[in-house]
């Protein structure tokens, strides 16, 4: 590159910056760029701007190492889009970049930040004047290439100016755009911790599916690619279903066998899911298939352990003795029934956390805008945007007109596939916190009179009563 | 009370101090006087301090409202119990004590403090030269005053100082004290609140047995009383059986009902349940029976939402239609069965912490202080004490040559307990965490592999492989 040009770019002036030239800040750069927008990336590590500069070779996308040349090319006020990892670099860079920027330059997180950082960081950069937004972006490489959902929070009047670029490279469904306010403060980082927990829960799921078919079933890896092909044309279809139906199908480069194969059971993460599931247990809303979910990618770790106990306690290994094609209709009745009860628990985490933290949600944007370009966009969400849009203040999905035929429907698939795996000794954690939770939801009476009983008790720690109001201690018949 | 007996007692010099007078502080106080001690007792509400001093009628207890009168009652160097709530009670407490103690006086926190904030105080007054320690007590009401189990934590040193104390205030097993020194900084607190999480997961296994026997097996409460106080004879005996059969005789005094049916079925709880949750999820330790008993608390109080629930959504009511004794045996498996693993589940988190947080604790020891005293104290535990002096390093409780026999025999109850449930429409959320933990950590493959293929699918995540070492990244073939 000459001189002459590099040049004239400078002083071309960019439309937007990028802090963070990964897999994520890449792609979003050239996808910006597609949208007619000339963006200038920054990153430290010169590889990925010389990465960056190789795949532009036009003058609208440039890439540098220089902060200064950075932000002297960006046209003021400034917007700048952070795509580096949640935690302390954040932090980094916005100490970085606040000594440089200038009143009314909006920073935009773009990372998994937790929520209660985003807070704090909006609060501290106010006093420098300097906005900032926390904006949740889903749709791993391929989403933020072509078209992610984008889930951004903060100030209103900030989001406007941002909202044409955000809608011109989010993914579309039916020509509308997976993007909207989502509202103030932290509001979009919340969703999109909520989404991950999801998408733990509904990865969790469909590894029950698999295992169940694999090891009852006996089904091999061509028959799995089909059962997931042929699910994804159905009441499952989801961007899950549809990659592990690909998956199955991978070859291994080093060896003859399906790659699937060989990959370690070791399940790894990166926090988001478990947030949502302390999330809940702060704001005292149940997410069974969501902590069980961690809970698993955690047990999935402890490899050696398994092995040990698999040698001391299981019994001989027994097969699913039944018809085949109906354990196939089963399993996918069930997994349409626990991907409507995570969701469900997903959305009341959402309802819930709107009166907690004052983010006056609406759910039915949320359900709509994850219908494309996000990990757990699907066919469902379709229902669940109008489950939401009839009934705004639905507390629980298993309580919308729309759910109920389906899951008393889907139940029985659901009751069947637990059975199975009881009786074949394979472990089906979420699909059986699904059950759980549904037929707990649809107790008008649980046993939860005796828990009150033995804290008052031992710890006379009171209870209520069901027929007057207040507070009551028995002084218990000990025996002795 | 005579103006010169008040002022003998105050010469006389007390030996301990206890701040905070509410039903555990006074018997606490009591339990001590017993035992040979001479105890000061503060409290700023003078109702409080009127009912110690009412039932005290011996200069060897004296209550007070005066800080100054407690604080120059004690013997030098002092020793002083706060049996206050948790939270920033303490830290208040602390700040009023902090100006008129003296150097090497001995804080002990015997309420359910979160152990971080323990490590907090700590820190904070060996500034001033004063000494905290973090203390569990377990026990309610009557164990405070006959014997409770006692977990303390801190500086040994410090700890020798009231050794003789606690041990004579404990409860006995054997002969041997509920108590001993369990690690440095915050490890009282810290085994607390994992003996809390066990807790939570007992009482919701126990509440699940007893909602189907009342509900499939159609047991009233005579016979429910019948059932656990034969329970209690058996291989379930413990303390939450025990008081279980007792509140089924419990008559209620406003009507001519057994009160359990009285009671409102929405649990309460103070927090330490979810925070083992927590800090399950952050030390990344699977504790699926903790975490379903905290969310199945938080669902019980949605008692509007499930009503509206059982209206839209439950089908007719399934009857168990087998041996009605049978269903009684096979309970009673599936309770062992699962306690096990509940306990399991505490007593990894505890291993994995000690590692975590350096508490080097020493597990048989925490099982024999449990076996007396505390709520969850229970004949189990005198098998899980051996296992972990048989074994000290044993990782899990699963993996111990003296619970697999019985694991392997009793989950025959548990596997026809939950088909019983599934069938019947009544959630064991907790029984089946408890199963498909069990089965998950037998598998010695999961099928986490597909998780690890679907995170670098959309993510570009990575995976390790099962034939070699490494961190490797497909390109997949994603259809398009």
């Amino acid at each position: 590159m000459s001189h002459d040009k590099n040049k004239k770019m400078t002083e071309q002036k960019f439309d937007f910056g990028i802090i963070g030239l990964g897999t994520m800040g890449r792609n979003l750069v050239f996808n910006m760029n597609d949208h007619g927008y000339n963006v200038i990336g920054f990153d430290k590590n010169n590889s990925q701007v010389e990465l960056l500069n190789k795949e532009a070779g036009d003058p609208t996308i440039r890439g540098t190492s220089k902060l200064k040349e950075f932000v002297n090319g960006l046209k003021k006020p400034r917007v700048i889009l952070l795509l580096v990892p949640a935690g302390k670099v954040v932090d980094e860079v916005i100490n970085e970049l606040k000594p440089v920027l200038s009143e009314n330059d909006l920073l935009m997180d773009c990372g998994n930040s937790h929520f209660t950082d985003t807070n704090e960081r909006i609060d501290e950069l106010a006093k420098s004047k300097i906005h900032f937004m926390g904006v949740g972006i889903s749709g791993g490489e391929s989403g933020a290439r072509y078209g992610p959902s984008i889930m951004p929070g903060g100030a209103k009047s900030v989001y406007e100016r941002v909202s044409t670029m955000l809608e011109s490279i989010s993914a579309k469904v039916n020509n509308e755009p997976c993007v909207t306010w989502l509202g103030p403060g932290s509001t979009g980082h919340y969703v999109k911790m909520v989404h991950n927990g999801i998408e733990y829960g509904l990865m969790q799921l469909i590894a029950e599916t698999y295992h169940l078919l694999k090891k009852a079933g006996g089904f091999n890896n061509d028959e799995l690619h089909k059962i997931y092909s042929i699910w994804n044309e159905g009441i499952v279809q989801s961007f899950l279903i549809e990659i592990t139906a690909d998956i199955f199908k991978q070859n291994d480069e080093l060896t003859k066998n399906r790659l699937i194969d060989m990959i370690l059971d070791s399940a790894q993460q990166k926090g988001t899911g478990g947030w949502t599931s302390e999330d809940g247990m702060k704001l005292q809303v149940p997410l069974p298939v969501i902590d069980i979910a961690v809970s698993m990618r955690d047990l999935s770790v402890y490899k050696i352990e398994r092995q040990a106990a698999e040698l001391k306690l299981t019994n001989e290994e027994i097969k699913f003795s039944g018809n085949k094609n109906e354990l196939v209709g089963w399993l996918e009745q069930a997994l349409y029934f626990s991907m409507i009860t995570t969701y469900a628990q997903g959305m009341e985490l959402l309802n819930r956390a709107s009166q907690a933290y004052k983010y006056d949600l609406k759910l039915a944007d949320i359900a709509k805008i994850w219908r494309g370009g996000c990990i757990i966009r699907s066919f469902l969400l379709e229902d669940i945007g109008l489950a939401f849009t009839q009934q705004p203040n639905l507390s629980n999905l298993l309580l919308s007109d729309l759910f109920s035929t389906k899951l008393i429907h889907s139940q029985i698939g659901i009751r069947k596939v637990i059975q199975i795996g009881v009786e074949t000794g394979i472990p089906l954690p979420a699909m059986m916190g699904s059950l759980a939770y549904y037929d707990s939801y649809c107790s008008g009476w649980l046993p939860a009179n005796l828990i009150q009983a033995q804290r008052d008790y031992f710890g006379a720690h009171t209870y209520k009563r069901n027929d007057k109001e207040g507070v009551f201690h028995t002084h218990w018949n000990q025996r002795k």
